[in-house]
């Protein structure tokens, strides 16, 4: 199994389960579960071969990434009330899931020709598009969008990093490491250490 | 015409009601009507072809699935206010609307050498996503996660059901019949008689 | 340069101003910015191109257009502050971003093949698909759908405009000059002068 076949499953399996965790906080039913849980796992990927015009999208050539989700949501719906605080673990799986995703995107996008600001961009869409649709079909503040966060930030930055240590080496496994090292470091350090970005003010306050 | 045609033309006239329907409850003008109207009639076979790549998508093929919606808004917007009820309404058109749709989504999928995952998804997707995108847009709950309701749940049952019966059968009416009365039936059992599925409880109570 | 392109870069760059204006008023940081600018720029015309079939989708294939969608965000991010309201700024830009984008999306239909009905459509949707996801993922009242303004009709007549003149002209530039500025006269007598259609009304007085 190549690579980015491997990290597309890895990263579906996590984002099903944030996806299910989602729809616990909804007080949704195990139906609604596996919905939203299946919504959150392939949006991402969905959106990056629609926009590559890979056709069919992944998923559809290969069933078994629906199935491995809809597994994830059944496993959240019967377990997830004996954790403690299902937002703090919805948030570092949602880190976990963002790191791998981007990973999975730039893998499926890097041999195919397109320049680097392209990768980039569908390693960030594959990143964020899945996490965007569950929080707005949700109605939850999308975490892509909460201000001063490392979201989309880490998921650059990660894009960035895969791309410099494809130039440097020939290992195929190197840089996709190194993308979802970037990026989880930086997620971790927003999420556990307050690492952030300046919102916008509307009206700095100016010599006075 | 087949029935695949014929069903996406019932499809696309009752959910256009039912876009039309939610207008009215937003209070807009007649364009908002026009424009709910389409997105909600043709939302579901347009992400059904974009994941199964058949291109161009139906209704760009054939303009006069738009003006069908778009009859269906006119109407609407000049005769909702005779209407004792316009959401008991809306909620019985969405299941007609709901049923028909899984019928159009299996039997546009059951010919074009996809498994038995795909088709049941490309019936559910079908079915579910124009009303989706009608509530995110219009900011209502959506209909489809309501908790405890069946309504994706009987999607899904409608399409299994329907491919039950194309194994059993050679007439090509009778599963999508089946299709849409197994569909209907869950859901207007779940409106009439409130059946539903056991919503999430966070902390259920246990051995006190 | 053609026209089309020329239309694209433009209503690319006035929509993506309007995206940061969005991001400013919901205070989110640079990359939130970026984020929300580049949806909006490209949202339109990547939705039209799917329906269309044209792969891949016009900014994967040249990536500048989202270097210059990030640019105004960039801008806007470091000047907004300078703005007395932001979003009467906002309101004219997107007058001026609908009316470009309406003639960007006839002008990259007119020459396919499609009839009238699809062009219309095309103009519409590269119109209003951008701003109403910067509004649905930013969770303002879409633009597109408050009740009474000339927004969608503003577009709708537009692009009717522009394939009049089609059929009156062979001058390529003189016909989407006309969509444009018919749409823009629509929404800029809605904005300015309150120039509205009759919302729709639950129960009008009957014969008392």
């Amino acid at each position: 199994m190549s690579p980015p076949a491997l990290l597309d499953l890895a990263a579906v399996f996590v984002f099903a389960l944030t996806g299910a965790l989602v729809a616990s906080r909804a007080l949704l039913d195990l139906v609604g579960f596996l919905f939203v849980a299946c919504l959150t796992a392939v949006g991402g990927g969905t959106v990056r071969d629609l926009l590559l015009d890979r056709a069919p999208v992944f998923w559809v050539q290969a069933p078994h990434f629906v199935l491995l989700a809809s597994a994830a949501a059944v496993l959240v719906f019967f377990t997830a009330h004996f954790l403690e605080s299902r937002y703090r673990v919805l948030l570092w799986l949602d880190a976990v899931a963002l790191s791998v995703a981007v990973a999975a995107g730039v893998a499926a996008t890097i041999g195919t020709g397109h320049g680097p600001v392209i990768v980039t961009l569908m390693g960030v869409i594959t990143g964020c598009f899945g996490g965007l649709m569950r929080d707005v079909v949700c109605n939850e503040v999308p975490l892509v969008l909460k201000a001063g966060e490392l979201y989309v930030t880490a998921a650059f930055a990660g894009a960035i990093a895969a791309q410099l240590a494809f130039t440097l080496t020939d290992m195929p496994w190197l840089p996709l490491a190194a993308c979802m090292a970037v990026t989880f470091a930086l997620r971790a350090g927003s999420i556990r250490l307050g690492w952030r970005l300046q919102a916008y003010k509307p009206r700095p306050p100016r010599h006075k």
